[in-house]
Formats: structure tokens, sequence, C-alpha cells
């Protein structure tokens, strides 16, 4: 089969980190351009913007956009209309109005609009959503604790009004539960500490609940230095289950099920290219709209000031 | 044909402003109980809560709830469990994920659910939506200014979190605004003024845009005495159209089309009434999504303490 022709706007940390050895990795998909003002890499056209990649490569069919979530509405919008399929690093936009917008805009134009979130794709987490399907939960607890400074050295947009604080990592742990739990959840109460120089929250403390009542708790902390926490623990009748890792992880009861490497976003392109296949989207707004719902209802608290 | 016999949930100021007069004009529903802790009314059986309500009352077909939104989805559920159907003052809920909950729990149990939007019902919006449908739209500036002391005087929940702050009347623009427009909307970027002893907006500047790119302002302020404003004004290619008074008048190129009392809560239970004749839901969050969303993306910027 020929591999689809794909381009990339926003050759950015996540780009190069992530992205380029996903694509390399991924036999159905062919890198053949890049959008970025700053350039792009070595053999292959480079435009400054994504609506010149559109002019000039009429053949490419596809654009996995890892540009900021700020300004990537008018860029996927773009790309729909001129009829390609769109890949969306996650948070997939600022606003859940926006990408339910975008995903209406690719319904119209038959192309396909994948949201991603990547660390669903983390090794352990289809199987803990197998287990969790028979269990009998009874509560959840959350833990996603890292230290800013390490994982975003200097970096403003995070503190910027939509650049989610503690939540651009903590939404990795709601894009896990929501995938893992067999019930739908919604937010009860959150505390957000917000820095006092800062608009996003430095940390929080969040009660949600299944639809049967089920308690589901998160505590988010970016002052997290030595080591760093990502696990979802899960209280059943029967063995506790532990996704640890990120989601790299699985022990049940006490006992490593699973413990893997890496491999988040080769998964990803995976389904990419599977979705365009098929004609369908994948367009689940779910971690974001916990987020906004938190922001909505959350009480907000002033902390000590933040210098990054 | 016989009414149908419904219940009453929370018998505060809006209840006994709107919702019993409107239930006493509509032929198709017939009040006959009451869940208040405070008590109920002259010859109706009173509970002090809704669970109490539901086990002495297996006749009463539907329920119609004036509840805070914040302790409402327990008292929903119980209701939707109970296989009654549910009508939800605005805003529906405290957050998007339980209300969509809701909406799923009546899905799978059969029932209506209704999450109203009163100034929907007021009297110039459908001719407004007619209109518009037709029309090229170039801008739409929302103008939605009252004065906080006078229609909440007192009120402390407002500024709790979760209390929506000056979005409590705002969710009414976004609640025509949506209905009018041809095409969905999403926020770009909006300062949010917040009292610095409250948790919750007084005054927010909004910027938004349909998925075309037509531009939608809005200036929510809860600071303004004297006059007070509730205006959407459509620039289009053509007069101008305008619907002020919350809804009720309409002008055209400065010419009134429609200047109407206010009739919105007897056409909200008129509504109920088909819905549960047709066995139908109709729960629209698109106004409730805008305002998480804002809470998600807005600049916070602290303004004098409010002392109501």
């Amino acid at each position: 089969m020929t591999p689809t022709p794909i381009g990339l706007a926003g050759l950015g940390t996540i780009a190069r980190k992530q992205h380029l050895p996903a694509l390399a990795a991924t036999p159905a998909l062919r890198l053949v351009a890049i959008a970025d003002p700053a350039g792009g890499l070595d053999g292959l056209p480079a435009y400054p913007d994504i609506d010149a990649l559109l002019a000039a490569e009429p053949e490419i069919a596809a654009l996995t956009l890892c540009t900021p979530p700020q300004g990537r509405f008018d860029q996927a919008a773009a790309a729909i209309r001129a009829g390609r399929h769109v890949m969306l690093e996650k948070p997939p936009g600022p606003s859940v109005s926006e990408v339910e917008t975008l995903a209406a805009l690719a319904r119209a134009r038959g192309v396909t609009l994948f949201a991603t979130w990547h660390s669903r794709a983390a090794a352990a987490v289809e199987e803990a959503r197998r287990r969790l399907a028979q269990a009998t939960i009874r509560a959840v607890e959350i833990t996603w604790k890292e230290d800013v400074r390490r994982w975003h050295p200097g970096q403003d947009w995070i503190w910027q009004p939509g650049g989610l604080g503690v939540f651009d990592p903590g939404i990795n742990a709601l894009s896990v539960v929501t995938q893992i739990l067999p019930e739908r959840l919604h937010p009860m109460a959150a505390v957000l500490e917000v820095p006092a120089n800062r608009q996003t929250p430095i940390a929080a403390q969040i009660r949600m609940r299944t639809a049967s009542g089920v308690p589901v708790g998160a505590d988010f902390d970016w002052r997290q230095t030595g080591p760093q926490t990502w696990e979802i623990r899960v209280l059943c009748d029967g063995p506790e289950i532990v996704l640890s890792d990120g989601g790299a992880t699985l022990s049940v009861g006490g006992q490593t099920q699973i413990a893997a490497g890496d491999a988040e976003y080769p998964r990803l392109y995976a389904r990419f290219a599977e979705l365009i296949a098929a004609g369908a989207s994948e367009v689940d707004l779910a971690p974001l709209q916990l987020v906004a719902d938190i922001f909505l209802l959350g009480e907000r608290r002033l902390v000590e000031a933040f210098d990054g």
C-alpha cells in the first residue's frame, strides 16, 4: 500500500521528541513537508505557515498539528476546508466549543479528525480498561505530581490564560481515567491553587463522582521535586488495580502485570492511519470537558508567586 | 385530556414569581405536591426533600426543579431513576459533564429531560432566528448590563464557586445568541473582572467567533445602575436586527417589529408537556458550554471588592 503523504505543523519540542520518530516508525504514513515559521528539516520542503503548505502541496492528504492549542482553530479549519485529514496533539484546542466546531466541519467535509490523548495509548491502559469493565469499583484516587521546572523550564504559555497550568499534565490523567472507567464522570468540587503572579493553577485537588456515585479524587501538583508520580489507584471488591508511570505500568493486588516502555506516539499514528482508511473520526472531548467544568466550579486560592 | 400530575422542588423566589403562575396557566400539567425543606403551599402536600416526595407520591409523573444548580444532580438522578420526567430551571447544573450524565440517565430510563433556557422563550427570539437564517451576518454585539444589588440583593451563592457571577444573567444572553445564530460559536478570549473578595466575576468582556469567522462580542456588567440593558445587535448586509429587553423586543432597521410582555415560563411549561407527550428530551448545553469554556480560557483581573 502506498503510504499517505502527511505534513507536520509546529516543529517544537514535542514534535521533535515524539512525533518525528513515531512518524518514521509508521509505514502507512510518509512525512513530506513541514510548516513552521522557524524553518523545517533537512531534505523536506518547509513553509512558514499552514496556508502556504496547503497551497503548495495539493497531494498532501493529512496534517498533524503540534502547534500550541491557542492558535490552532484557523489552522485546523483551513486544512479541513482544503479536504485534508487532521490529527491534533493534546489538548486538542483551547475550548470544548471550538473543537466541537472543528468536528462538525470535518463531518461536513468528509475528512478524518483525530483528537489525540497520548496517555490513552500508554501500554497498560487497555488492559486496565478491560479489567475494570468486570470489576465492582468502590473508589478511585488519582495522584499526578511532577516538577514543572523540570518539564516546562522557562515556558510562559502554560501560565497564561488558556495555558491550563497543572492541568496540562493533569489532563493526561483525566484522559486515562475517562478511558478506563466504565461510567461517565463529573466534578463535584475543586480547589485550584494559583500563584499570585500567574493565571493558571500550579496545583489542584478535585472531587469527582461517577454517574452511580463512586468517588473519584485527583491530586495534581506541579511542585513535586524528587520522584515524580503519575498514578491511578482503583479500589475494587477484590484486588486493588494500580496504573502507574502515566499508564505504562499495571499492577493488580501488588503484582506487576504489565511494565512496558513508551510507545504512545507510534500507536497514535497507527490509529490515525486506521481512521483515515476507515473514513472515520475520533474526537472524544471528555477530558477537556472535565477541565473546563473544573475551572467553572472550582474555588481559586492564591498561593506563593512562582518564578520558573 | 387528563393533565399530567407534577411536583415542584425548591419553592424559592423564581418558583413563586415565575413557575407557580406559569404552571397555573398550563392546562396540560397539574401541580400536586411541593418538595422544600421550608414547607409548601396551602392545600398541597409538602415534603422536606425529593426522595420523600418520590416515595410518597408514586402517581406524580414529572418534577420541575427550581433548586440551586449546585445540589441538583442527586435530586434529578433520583427522579429519573424513579421513572419521572424532569424539567430543570437554568442553569441546568453546575457543570456540563454533570448534565450530560443526567441526559444519558434519562435516555436509558426512557423519561423526558428538559434543560430550560427561559430567555429562549422570550417573545421575539423565534422571529429573530427566522430572519437571521436568511441574513448575511457581519458582526454581533451583546450588551447585558444590570444592577446586581437590584436583582440579587444580599445573595451569596452567586459569588461562591459554581455560582457563575455575572454569567448568571449573561448565560441568558448566550442562550439567546446560540438559538438565533445559524452557526456554532466558540470563545477566542475573555477578561473576567473578579472582585478581590469574591470567587466569581462581576463583569466580563468576551470575544467569540462563529465557525465561519463572524465576530461576536459580549459585554457583561453587574454594576450598572439606572437603565438596565439586555440587548443583542446583529449587523447584517441590509438593516440591522436588534433584540432588546432580553428577547421580548425586536427591531429591524430601527423599526419595532415585536414588543411583547413576558410569557417565557408559560411557554416553557407548554413545551415540557409537549416533550412528555412526544417521549422526547431537549438538552442543549451550548450556553453552559460557552461559559465553562470562557472560564477555562479567560484572563482574570482582580477588581474592587464587592459588598452587596
